[in-house]
């Protein structure tokens, strides 16, 4: 049980940084417990915005605005992981901003992160960090192909990535990632990849939801299904490696874990971490629909200092966005039974754009 | 099924007047659809406001305000029935408004429901026309006591209604309610109440959710409990009667209708229409979380001429209404596994103020 000493009351404000549809998820959520919410993004057009009184468009350096932002929040959360630190640290002198420092520190620097799970014990592929040309060369050879650049920074859905089948594709990769501060891994052969959707609360308590089971197409999460078809000690041992981690960055709010399942040759499984999010998650958006308190609602009440609610499922489901073009199927989708619509009120359709999700119901068996 | 031409695409704005906690709540379901929202209400204060980014406050017979409003949505509906007949008017003639004309016309006057009623052969209690004293008396000998003054225009929550037990309760109960056209009932002995839930497209699909057993406190509802101890046979009477008044009033949106359940002196039950409401309702409020899609989705829908949604319930329910300071409790409710949290974020609490409710769900058995 969290401790209720502190907890904001109903009528509260929660500022959030971002205007997208984590954010516009995040602000209906927080309105049915009663909250108000304030919605910081540089975008005018920000999807967020439709769903709640109060708004701010500046750019997140603009500090007289960050500061009148601050003064009409309660508690500061954000939608994304890739606000300026500069940003951070001045809200956070502030205001309560969840989750916290270390997080956003780790969850910003992939370098930082692959360190933090290194030193914790936690399983990820082989890595080296480059900072040019000579470390490339090197350390694709030390680890052996195919390996992936990622930039330290800014990367999501497959951005700032490339692969590298062979020492040919060396000096192109360098130069897709923008010739910036990288780390390279090794490229694992992975069964499947799962997430963990948890929960902490700044006391210190976790609840986590049924790891999915991830799919994507082109480098964008398409599918996430539940329940995932792992074993049930592969589900214990990636909330074993979930809590850890969420216990050291002293979390507070919804904290997603991407998880490869690696087949071994001895045809036993294991767990390498791929990739941590501090934020609600795509691949937690069917806990909106099947289960009692889901991931938008549960973030609201860690971050508002409230107990967590139960992340018991009462159905399977099976999540599935809806990119650019895909959203035009509105008209068919609202025709389906056991289906729950979520669309983001997004004007403009771009390819690759995330323009909704679905998610299907189906009675536990 | 009903037809797609004309459906509105997410993205379009639906305008809703009155900005309580369910033009709050009907906010909150089409901002998950993608919709826009636009809340009319005269009350700066309106808790319905803080989840839109747009509104307009202004006095329902403010025309040019009307107009802007008109100019801003594709389609309009209400959130209560007592909006003046001139603004219903007005608006109509600009847009589509949802429920339509006829729902209002009767839903605003007990005199005409009741003669609706018993021209559709619909059990409903015995009742006269009263204008004044004299017919007050007269009516009052014929249907014998114990009898129930109710105003025609603008009742709610009990407001508006005497009870009169014997002959010299009768001018008191005629200056309680005003002075002013009434109807007075027979005051029936009933072993509950129930009410149905219905929705209707224009194309004339319907689905109604399971009847809850509605248990009131001071004349205001306190809990709805589904399911309701009913028989099969008294469920589908209650459809029958519900189907009969949406086709006749041609309706679309969600149509509540509270019915007495009646025990027959041979042991039989009926059912008589008390009341019927052209909007959510209060007795729905539990679709949120027992059913995929909750009344307020399925209004939304109605008016924007999607298809229905299912109306199976997943779970057993009992809403409870927090009642003024009943909402003090939040910080111990929040802390209840299986109690789903629906705060209204209303600023001052007040006697007899509905302030929010939850709704506790079980497994079906």
């Amino acid at each position: 049980m969290a401790e209720n000493v502190g907890a904001l009351a109903p009528g509260s404000t929660i500022g959030i940084l971002g205007g997208g549809q984590l954010g516009r998820m995040l602000a209906l959520a927080a309105g049915e417990l009663g909250f108000r919410t304030h919605i910081f993004c540089p975008d005018p057009d920000s999807p967020a915005f439709e769903v709640t009184r109060r708004n701010t468009v500046a750019e997140y350096t603009d500090e007289a605005a960050l500061d009148l932002f601050a003064r009409d929040s309660d508690v500061i959360t954000y939608e994304f992981e890739n606000i300026p630190s500069s940003t951070a640290a001045f809200l956070r002198s502030r205001r309560l901003v969840f989750p916290g420092v270390k997080a956003l520190d780790i969850a910003q620097d992939r370098l930082k992160e692959r360190n933090l799970m290194e030193q914790l014990g936690i399983g990820i592929a082989n890595y080296r960090p480059i900072d040019g040309l000579d470390d490339l060369e090197k350390a694709a050879s030390e680890i052996g192909y195919p390996v992936i650049l990622k930039t330290r920074r800014f990367g999501y859905d497959g951005k700032g990535q490339a692969t590298i089948s062979s020492a040919t594709d060396i000096a192109n990769a360098w130069k897709q990632v923008g010739e910036q501060s990288s780390i390279l891994e090794q490229r694992i052969p992975f069964e499947m990849e799962i997430s963990v959707i948890i929960a902490r609360t700044a006391s210190g308590e976790t609840q986590a939801y049924d790891s999915p089971h991830n799919i994507h197409e082109k480098q964008i999460l398409h599918h996430s299904i539940v329940p995932a078809p792992i074993s049930q000690q592969i589900q214990d041992d990636a909330l074993v490696i979930a809590r850890k981690i969420a216990d050291e960055l002293d979390y507070v709010g919804i904290l997603a874990i991407e998880l490869f399942v690696v087949k071994a040759e001895n045809g036993n499984h294991s767990l390498l971490v791929n990739e941590i999010a501090p934020r609600v998650h795509n691949s937690g958006h069917w806990t909106i629909d099947a289960c009692h308190v889901g991931q938008f609602e549960q973030h609201i009440r860690a971050i508002t200092g409230w107990p967590l609610g139960p992340t018991i499922r009462h159905s399977n489901a099976k999540m599935t966005n809806l990119i650019g073009q895909d959203i035009n199927s509105w008209d068919s989708l609202n025709a389906e039974a056991n289906t729950c619509l979520h669309f983001y009120g997004k004007t403009r359709v771009r390819p690759g754009r995330k323009m909704g999700h679905i998610t299907r119901l189906e009675p536990i068996a």
